[in-house]
């Protein structure tokens, strides 16, 4: 096992920031000057409907935060992601890719697209927006893929049940031309910093380390603590300028997690009321859906995170997890996810921060690192309890939130209320 | 991917066998002058009762056919071979490792351990067979471990079944120290070869490239042509004196699978009729438990071998496959075996040979390899097909298989009727 004292030395000598996997960051977006000549190609070809997540995926993938991927995966980089949760570079070494990047196909689909070497992909509001070539089509056997990506197939996992079992039986992988870059136009684009843009970020700021939060939930004061606990802990170890990639995740997310523009205005408040520090702190979305696979999962975040130019990835207690779908218990060992993460393939190269568990601490009254000789005086609060107490009106301790991030939340969830309310008489009269 | 062509050479300039994973064969059978005090020691630990199963493990590992393993698994280890298939060595190197090996224990062994460092392993009969030291014990998620090393948690995988579900909820990990070598007592112990012997007879032989043939089933002489073929293929390749390991697997295999003692009779009137070459071929028996985990599993073969001495592996269609257990299909794709075994961490130094199709030739009344120009020409006899012509006394198309291991087979079949008779009116009167 590595920890972050060790290899940081190694990390102050380089004065650039850390290598993407395979050495060059992917860009799979097409210069302006042939888009033209491209997509009159494009139209020429059978065309490939893609789902919002899918559009997700080639998001990712387009922008290089899979690199070295260069597109949708082939069958031999299908069963390398699905067995050993790496990928062998033709230099005998290995880089990190755990969760199969993968878009599906139905027969209709594949009996339309023929002997084609190349296809269209499209956009769900008709918009062609890339090009797929030398294209392999290959068996989707998703019982074996949710299997070996979840370590269950029981029913309720939300990415199985709302992406893989209605997706289509066969998997096309090839090389991505991306017409243009993809935008959604919800308002959260300028967030939306492509692992080229943030390092270009984080050499405007001389970083001289990079550290990356990955989250889904709003911050509250003890995230804050924790990431400005770790930025003390690189400036001990001598980094001069060491920056907080905060990068919540932006794609497919389920039903009861609060929504990405919430999160994102919750976020910016969290900067405001100065919980953080915005002089160095970037703030960016992270494109990729959620899985909800944990350890295996939590990989997948990390090593997107090099490829961004963070050396440092904070983990915490059940990364990427959730509750089983059917027993009452949490689906993966909370402890397995940072065990995993560090022991690896291809992450080598990042040094892994595991988190201080942070809890409120009810003498003190503001959150705190968990004291276990003073147990009771503390409080844990869960993103299932914050959330209660955001449904419900209920203030949170003080302390537990700034005030500006904690409104935020109240007012979507009485938002939420109000339209449960002017729906269910419609839900009726229907 | 790496064909036997481009690597042989590096083998032939190669004096001596493929290095063992690691480096160093592991032997983990204390030395007969420290016998007398270890077992006295190991008397006064806590203890473990093992299956029938456990100590197939354990004779595995004391042997070195999982080096560099040194006793079963502790969690690291565990969740390694879980997610990545792969050990890390403190190089930076890996060894295949794609099977979990591990000893589950139950709640009230564990609280009988209490807070011990080493206990003693007793085998079904009461004898104290091992130690095992430093332990470490860990929960036994068990849906995830099935649904990691199977791609499925459907209920009728044998292994699952049959040994994982009634197994405790704890896994003890920890350095194995055997106090004899496993003997079985049924007449075949002569056929159990350590890797350790098995490297010496390649030695004896002067063998300059051993290809090991893994299999659970009677030889037909498809098998036997493939054999054949490989071996002069190898010596068209350049080496003097190819020797082939013969090496069906003794441990635990699923009820309708052809037992051990029966397969090794077959096995030796197929020498005795020179259907293969009783002088560049060594019989020995694979201490393993079959998992049914095909492209998992044959990992597993394959790296094992490496230990024996072996370093060109034939793999065929399906390895360590079989049934959906509920659906009318392949539990995995035939193919997916050899394309995993050819990108596995680890096996790189390891020469695949894949399969060549062989299939009844009704024209030229032999086993030959398949010409898909004369397709119709040719009968597939599947290892089912196979058993149900012996189980009715049905006679297979001539030169399917030498008369003497056809009689062998036959003979089995008889005797499982005949019991099933006698057995029959015994569970109507009791």
């Amino acid at each position: 096992m590595q920890g972050p004292v060790q290899s940081s030395s190694t990390s102050v000598i380089r004065s650039s920031l850390i290598e993407p996997d395979g050495g060059v960051l992917i860009d799979l977006v097409v210069p302006e000057s042939e888009r033209e000549a491209k997509s009159v190609e494009a139209e020429s070809l059978p065309k490939v409907w893609l789902t919002k997540i899918d559009v997700e995926w080639l998001h990712v993938i387009s922008e290089g935060w899979a690199s070295p991927l260069k597109g949708f995966m082939r069958e031999d980089e299908y069963l390398q992601s699905l067995h050993f949760n790496s990928l062998r570079l033709k230099d005998g070494s290995f880089v990190n890719m755990s969760i199969p990047i993968v878009l599906a196909i139905d027969d209709e689909t594949k009996e339309r697209i023929g002997s084609s070497t190349d296809v269209g992909l499209v956009r769900p509001d008709g918009e062609l927006i890339a090009i797929l070539r030398s294209i392999q089509i290959y068996k989707h056997n998703k019982e074996e893929r949710i299997a070996r990506t979840w370590g269950t197939t029981a029913p309720g996992l939300p990415y199985a049940e709302e992406v893989i079992t209605p997706a289509g039986n066969w998997l096309i992988g090839g090389d991505l031309e991306v017409l243009k870059p993809i935008k959604y136009n919800d308002g959260l684009d300028h967030y939306r910093l492509s692992p080229k843009q943030l390092r270009q970020e984080f050499d405007r700021h001389k970083a001289d380390a990079v550290f990356a939060f990955q989250l889904r939930n709003p911050v509250h004061n003890g995230h804050a603590l924790l990431m400005n606990d770790t930025r003390k802990r690189l400036l001990e170890m001598g980094f001069k300028n060491p920056i907080l990639l905060l990068h919540p995740l932006g794609g497919f997310t389920k039903a009861d997690d609060v929504p990405l523009d919430v999160r994102m205005e919750q976020h910016s408040k969290v900067l405001e009321d100065g919980v953080l520090d915005p002089e160095t702190t970037i703030v960016a979305i992270f494109p990729s859906p959620m899985h909800y696979a944990g350890p295996t999962e939590v990989q997948w975040h990390a090593k997107a995170r090099i490829n961004a130019g963070a050396n440092f990835y904070i983990v915490g207690r059940d990364p990427a997890g959730m509750g089983h779908p059917t027993e009452k218990r949490d689906l993966y060992d909370p402890d397995h996810g940072k065990k995993v993460l560090s022991m690896a393939p291809g992450l080598e190269k990042l040094n892994i921060l595991p988190f201080r568990v942070a809890a409120y601490d009810t003498v003190a009254k503001k959150m705190a690192f968990f004291d276990p000789s003073r147990a009771k005086e503390f409080l844990f609060i869960s993103g299932t309890k914050m959330r209660t107490y955001a449904r419900t009106g209920e203030n949170p301790p003080e302390g537990f939130m700034c005030p500006g991030g904690w409104k935020v939340l109240v007012k979507y969830y009485e938002s939420l209320q109000a339209e449960e309310l002017t729906q269910q008489p419609a839900a009726v009269s229907s």
